[in-house]
């Protein structure tokens, strides 16, 4: 579900930046014939995702390692529960611990709050998307856990869709201008999102040929004009000012696609510890 | 501060993340030949850090940007602050924008926390530490976003100070052999530190040379008992369970540094946004 | 028009190709202080894509090298035409002479295949797309070469369009499942192409909610029918068998987009050649 | 017979190159559990090159994909020729198809025009060989190629040999000096090769202590009397204008090497397909 | 004992640098099947290190080669001995031999002149340390050597520990402000040497906190004098001048470590060979 | 005379290796506004080269600085001789000087020693070359050295020039078989070397067409003979063996090449210091 050459750069990148040379306490201190078992545990509850990640980071360090799991991503766990068993070197065990946690603790972190978002309005037939407000060099494993959380991702990067924001019609003269514009130019698998702010301008980008519309820093009430004025015409996507509380009005309105920065930029990380036996 | 090299190579990288190939809309929309100004500013009350990275990252994409900064990292800035302006191809605005802000915010988010916990214990001779909890591949930038804050670093990485714990104790057969033993291999240079559960296990570690010794998840009754036993002869790190409403009942016990792996594992990301003129 | 961090990445693998540790002829032959003006030109007509990427190959050598264009990307040229000038020393441009010619008489080969396509159905709305039939490392540059000689691109990666093509549909068990399962995972901002070899199998597609159709090897009377059948529900894709002698007949039968392969896995080079005054 | 480790990088970059962050068909319809068998076959007549290039792209996906061949490296194969078999998972064999083929299709391209070349003049004690006009990246893998075609390579980067031109000429005074200034200069290990455009120039290259001269765009009878004069004291190289029309010609003037750039620059791919059974 | 994935990443490189993109030789006149039987030996006495780095060159060239070692990193060799023996395809170890000897070869040499080193003070309480005079890109393979022979090392690197010059004095006004300065800044984890030229700086530097200080040029005499004076507060580290011949001398005035940066700038490689039977 | 692009990486990562994230002496107590004049001067007499290499450094942490040389690589100095003057941030020098002085120190000693040896042959027409015997990754930078010594450079590596050994020959059955095997094969710009250990062996490897016959651990009476029967129809090199004392016996024989590994296996490096004024 993801590109595990990438995974495996970012992981190197990790050890690199946690080891450099040596691990000066362990290096020195423990044989290369000391044999361990561990185990990785949940201190709270939520949503596990980055298994694979994590068993990765031990195997980089030393590919006689065995990590095997009690859940799969996406799984919910409770506080106390096993996640993972590991056995192989102490050494290794201990010089990988701390990088193998910090990338489950995050993206467990990021699928725990995704999920939570998606509870509230799992009646409602309405996605709950992430956005590009990621971690500089983590997208990939980020959207990854959005997914294992049960939110769907937005556009990967820059180039995978259009969006066509405030400063782009400026610069093109108008709303219809620019879809027009830019029809011409991409390839016919990209679909184009235009951000208006009232529905004046939907109605606009629907004459044009948006495919996809979002509605920036609308109210509820406004929102649910635009769901009725589009008549499922397009794909409406809410987004700016949207936190856990006003989730469900916004869900209530009838709108298709709801955009969470929180669900990557500020997500607590889920709290799993590793224990040697 | 930081090594700018390294800074390079993290920008690029997550350029190539956010852009790959093309940004379609903005290359497609806005000709090289338009010019824009804009601004970044906080939407709600934090501190600054990362404002030379965020620079960075247009100048990357294009050296004829021009980023000014009202601020330098580490100003509280109040909601609503004008924080730094840009001028230059509105291009080169436009897609570097959200990668500026995402190292922006995180790096604020971490500097902003760092101080609050700061300002806690601010009469107290104590240092609050950051953890190697750190999101991986940017540890260097959430680092020095941590003393932005006015907070303190713990050890960057494995190499570079030894940290015996329970596991290495184990192995060796106790804390005064597992000291003797690394004092003969580590260089001069480097400080050892141990993590006892008791102060019996201080008193051991002091007697055996130990430089610091982390006392882990004591009670703050129990952190003043080792407080008074260790009388200055090793610097004590109260680590484990510590949160922002316990921090100054640990303060008190007269304690040199708490460790508060929060600081980066999970920063909220302070709101900031650029604006077009 | 095209990620301009990449193409450095490219051009310094190549000059690394290329010059290993030392140009030995030049390097032990010419002076450093010995300046030459030099310029390019076409050996035949064609239409030139690639000038800025040739100029970044002599400025990646030596950032003192002037290099100014005749022509912009796009442009048609006739033999014997001026393309660009250099100035600068002598080493400079006899080292960069054969990557610089290299990349530019590539992507000039494919910008005037592309065109060549391009004007016999330039009667018809109708677009000609690339594949992904491009040279390893190079797709960025071939897929930019392709839109210089006026055609489009298909879909850049595996990433950014949904392609269900036979054996994802007898993996699932029918078109139907297929596009339903898949609709459920996918972002919103991602159409989904399925092919298709019938026109049954266009109207499931249709039906299941595909936005675009791959109509695979068709003739071009079993086009026709489908772009009847269809009649602008889907966008309707021709690919498979279509050379530059029946493109006329797939142009007429009313179908959106023809995709060549050929555009970029089998271009002559253009033929341009670097002189020193 | 080229260094695996270089392969190994040139495939990783165009794994990234083609899928980024996932395969969004396959990752999303076909399980990790689903077996495949395969099969690559020719659609044409051709000279097959890059087996086992093709094959590592499998490998590096996939540790647990099982290639087996049909036939070797530099092998003749009939359209409708069963190349290869591939067993293993049905998502590894859909993500890999196209970059093996893409690195297949290339690489058996120029295999085949070289074969071409090479039959023309098989009778003839000449060799034909490369140029570097090479695609950038992909020197070593296409360079294998022309010698899997039965012809032979030219010098393989600027460091590797001399090649005395016009310009190097001019600059230094003529080509006596050229000759004795490099010679003073460059290994032992290193041949010299100067280009001249007449006889007269050749009579000075071969006085000076050329190992190699080229004949610069020189017609086939001037070529004939340069065999006579040279008397085989050096190797003579016939460059510049020479076709698939009038090779045959060169060959018969007596000339030891013909370099052809066309057998890099302009090969058309062969036409080989993947099926899965 | 040092970071494998680095090696790996310096192994690459060399292998990279040594073979570029063909054996020319090796891979023209052996076959793949031929497998041969070698061995590394001494020809002079010496201490080992770096065997695990030699095997390694082998392993990444051909992952079925077989390396087993009569020796371990540390030990002293005499003349004639066997070190290694290799099974394997002739091809790989005819193309890792030179590669594997440079490293085994130089790593050994540093191993030999620091056990040199060590053997005349070893009926004293000092350590001979290296420094950073070692060779870009193998830092932790000679530091690593350096401890094979029986030393320790200084700080790896600029990052990992302070150290304050008469530069740095000068710019802060002197010693105190110096150490009083960085102290407030940098980790607790991290040790501050100060480099004095006198007994006063000495004291100076006692007196503000340093950890470690260096007797920068002094007689040994001086320091004598300065043992004395620091009674152990501080651990002394002697640099500057000292060769094999007044090494002695320095480890009679009971300092605690002696710095000799020949360690490693100028170590003659070992001489070892390596036969196929 | 070298690839820069390749220096700045080989700086690059000496930059990494030495700096990590912080020089933390530097960037705590020097301000970025301090300036500073330094020079670089020699410690004892020498032939300096790395010069522009050593520049580069301090150019790379911050394109403000101003080096400037008062000699040129491959000049000799005396001991007490200003090499190089630098202007700029105090910060810069102090962070740069090590790097730029481990370069410049080992590049030095090899010319240096080069220089020593090529001095006792200077007045016989032999040539004294390098070999493979560098330090993996600096390569390019230690052959550079030896030609800024007097001394000329073998082939850069293994895939430049054929060198048949022994266990080449033995694979192939013979001097002459193995020679005509691989003429077929390699370019016609590689010259063919091989080893022997004998006068047969070289009157075979005459008759066979090699280009270079290295004559292995013989003795000089031997190699007078080889010189004879040679009588200048190939190449002759002296291996093995040669020390700085035999040297003038082995050029007395008329031998044209002499191969020494000790030039940059063992070179001491030269004593340059880095001053502030």
């Amino acid at each position: 579900m993801i590109n595990w050459i990438l995974v495996d750069e970012i992981i190197i990148n990790g050890i690199k930046e946690d080891i450099n040379n040596i691990d000066i306490t362990t290096d020195n201190l423990i044989d290369d014939e000391s044999l361990s078992e561990a185990y990785m545990f949940a201190k709270e509850d939520g949503v596990i995702a980055g298994l694979a990640v994590a068993k990765r980071v031990f195997e980089i360090i030393d590919d006689e390692i065995h990590v095997t799991f009690k859940f799969k991503d996406g799984d919910k766990v409770k506080k106390g529960s096993k996640i993972a068993e590991i056995r192989g070197r102490t050494k290794t065990i201990l010089k990988g611990e701390r990088l193998a946690l910090n990338f489950l603790q995050r993206m467990s972190g990021i699928a725990t709050i995704s999920s939570n978002y998606r509870e509230i309005v799992k009646d409602y037939p309405v996605r709950i998307v992430d956005t590009r407000k990621t971690t500089p060099g983590l997208r990939m494993l980020e959207k990854y856990a959005v997914r294992m959380g049960g939110c769907h991702n937005h556009r990967y990067n820059l180039s995978e869709a259009v969006m066509i924001k405030d400063n782009h019609i400026r610069a093109v003269g108008g709303i219809k201008e620019a879809i027009s514009n830019i029809k011409e130019k991409v390839p016919h698998t990209v679909k184009i999102e235009v951000e208006v702010e009232s529905v004046k301008g939907l109605e606009e980008a629907i004459e044009a040929g948006a495919h996809i519309v979002m509605l920036d820093n609308m109210k509820p009430s406004e929102m649910a004009r635009a769901v009725k004025v589009s008549n499922k015409r397009v794909i409406l996507e809410a987004s700016g000012g949207i936190t856990i509380d006003n989730l469900i009005d916004v869900a209530k309105t009838g709108i298709d696609i709801i955009s969470i920065g929180a669900l990557t930029h500020s997500p607590r990380s889920m709290d799993i510890s590793l224990n040697i036996y």
